[in-house]
């Protein structure tokens, strides 16, 4: 076997061995095959397609080029969910401590933020002491112990797939449906799941711009799970603008423990239950989807979620007094209110510049050795659909640089687009694949 | 401009401007646009192909990447030849002191053999003390004083196009009838041709193996010369069998200087006719081809072509008795007849397994750096169409080493396929574009 035939094949529109995908991934990552020729093979896939074998094959080989978690002591149900990115989300911070109150063991590994969509991560370590890094061994202690944990990836997971994204982004090779579906479902498969809940956003502030890209990324995933025996079901949610009223990353942390405390508003709510209801349903306790719904608001009203949360921050190091004190966060300098120049109904509030915005403020990164400001970021007091009058506040930027948050108002008055005409609500559920 | 919008744009089937061109091509020359973006773009060229115009302007971009040879002392019709390659091709050797010798100027620059193909600068150094690499200033005084020079690339022509070329070598990405016209093409621009013939072979020995892939070669080709306003003649030449009856270096010098003693072959004859009336009438020396054709023939029957070799041979250093007595070139130590084994027709005779295996008796390269052997090789007596006899000797193996030499008597044999129906002489011109 040798790389210059399986480029051939592929630059042919042929379909890939499982031998020949495990070939390049292995021989990609320990540099016999090289970065040119893996960039003529990556762009012939981009071209060319894989079918669902194939990119399954590919996404198998690269779970399994690192450390890949042994999560088997849980059960045959854990449950990992994952969200394709977006602005404001909070839904990992919010969700994990349901279904962990609901007995469901929960071993999260999250991410960092980069560009303009923030991580879990990076808002955990806003309450000061939580310990993202903690060792593997204390990780599966603690889901043991108080069946939750949430870390930061400290294993060497799916390297192939970090090489190989980097890769394609020098190349102009990123937005393709196998090679995403793939990305994504190869760092799930090593992080130890073999069931999966895929939040996957849509709409101007996610990677998938369109409901179509959406559906055809979600069917792709669901394929790879099937194929791979990882049961995964992808809810679509809506991106257009951010999810609930926070960004940043105090700010965010703040929203997500207002809505354990039972303060949650209809956009979050209604993600938050369509996820929940599918991770019980996947861990196998509860096949009634609406019944899955109350289980998850009565944790919510008699206060469970919450005390899980509690005890999770305990647990990691989290000064608990930031938990139940919300004032205790650190606060932005400036908080500069937005203010609208006409009256009308809130048409749109593009999720991608408001992450930029916010990231501007510096609560985001540009390179991932940037330094991030916990405190700064946007809260937004209209969405779409609102009705605002002249002089009503829109948001409010939380800034440590007066300059540069009152050029930010500027920047952010200009993102809400208000026309005379009533605007519907939008969905937030777009669709279960 | 950057190389990430012109990747995304190639890899989306739309049309690169010359603008985007010369970036890629300069800045891929000067190392800001590394190999692995080289790759992904070529291989969506490969897979989406160019236009004409595209075609045009990386020929034109590679062209002018390095040293472009300035012929205009010569005039506005300084006429290059060509070959795509082929087996026991000594069509330089033979034409070009022939269209010195009616007065037209011969600047020609040469390459050496690699894979089973030869080359001519390897073939002229048969001749004991011929300088292939003269300086420029040599390489013109000559054409200047006796009209003829022939040397081997000294100058760094087309870099881009050499540098494009290796990457595609390892990226399975060669057979792109874009990129491999744009090569040729890019190289005899920068040699300073403003028209063009080009010996576009094809065939078993060839790399345009069918005759379907070598028109499409051919109007690539003609395209880029009119656009750039080179013109371009292509002239589609059989390569199933080798050219002629020897292969290997010396081997093909002596051929060659028999034909210029006017004991041609036919199949050699009526190449050389071809091709060089072309080259008159690109010349602008004769509109008449058949016409052209006599003038050849005039000139090969009255020494005068004999005449202009030997004067070229003893200006660039050359031993010119060997010219004249064939007998002093250095002769292999064996020379092992193969012998039929049947009665019947020769059907054919593949030149590349005839090319590969003079290779393997030393008279080609497998890396450029390898040494070769100049006596060595292979004649023959038999060729697609001839009827031999169990007994009769198919041709002659010229060894200098005797197992080797018998291993490959036996290869030889099993080249020749021959039958018991009557076969006819091939055409050796297939057509002209």
């Amino acid at each position: 076997m040798n790389i210059l035939d399986i480029i051939a094949k592929k630059r042919d529109k042929k379909v890939l061995s499982k031998e020949e995908i495990d070939f390049f991934i292995k021989e990609y990552t320990n540099g016999i095959v090289t970065d040119y020729q893996a960039a003529a093979l990556v762009m012939a896939i981009f071209i060319n397609g894989m079918n669902n074998e194939e990119i399954t094959d590919l996404t198998l080989a690269m779970a399994h080029s690192g450390d890949v978690l042994d999560l088997s002591k849980f059960g045959e149900n854990v449950v990992d969910k994952h969200s394709t990115g977006g602005v404001g989300d909070k839904v990992t911070l919010i969700i994990t401590p349901i279904i962990a109150s609901l007995g469901i063991p929960v071993a999260k590994m999250s991410g960092r933020g980069l560009g303009f969509t923030g991580g879990t991560v990076d808002k955990l370590e806003s309450i000061p002491g939580y310990n993202t890094g903690i060792s593997i061994d204390e990780f599966i202690k603690n889901v043991e112990e108080i069946g939750i944990s949430v870390m930061g990836q400290t294993l060497n997971l799916a390297p192939a797939d970090k090489k190989l994204y980097a890769l394609r982004d020098t190349i102009s090779a990123v937005e393709s449906i196998p090679l995403i579906a793939s990305s994504i479902m190869s760092k799930k498969i090593a992080a130890g799941a073999n069931k999966i809940v895929l939040d996957v956003t849509c709409g101007k502030g996610a990677f998938m711009k369109t409901k179509e890209d959406a559906i055809l990324l979600s069917k792709t995933m669901s394929a790879i799970g099937k194929l791979a025996k990882k049961e995964t079901v992808c809810v679509i949610t809506n991106m257009d603008e951010p999810l609930g009223y926070a960004v940043g990353n105090s700010l965010e942390m703040i929203e997500a423990i207002e809505c354990l405390q039972n303060k949650m508003e209809p956009d979050v709510k209604e993600v938050i239950l369509e996820i929940g209801a599918y991770i019980i349903k996947l861990a196998d306790k509860g096949n009634n989807l609406e019944q899955n719904k109350k289980m998850i608001l009565e944790n919510i009203e008699n206060g469970k979620a919450y005390s899980k949360f509690i005890q999770l921050i305990e647990r990691q190091g989290g000064d608990i007094e930031y938990v139940k004190d919300l004032d205790k966060f650190e606060k932005a300098e400036y908080i500069l209110p937005v203010i609208s120049e006409k009256d009308g109904y809130i048409k749109s509030l593009n999720a991608e510049r408001v992450g930029r915005i916010s990231g501007e403020l510096g609560a985001g990164r540009i390179r991932k050795e940037d330094k991030i400001d916990m405190a700064v970021g946007i809260v937004l007091k209209k969405k779409t659909g609102d009705y605002a009058k002249q002089g009503d506040i829109l948001a409010y930027i939380h800034a440590n640089n007066k300059n540069l948050g009152n050029e930010k108002v500027k920047d952010l008055l200009s993102v809400y687009e208000i026309v005379y005409e009533k605007v519907e609500k939008p969905n937030h559920i777009i669709g279960i694949i």
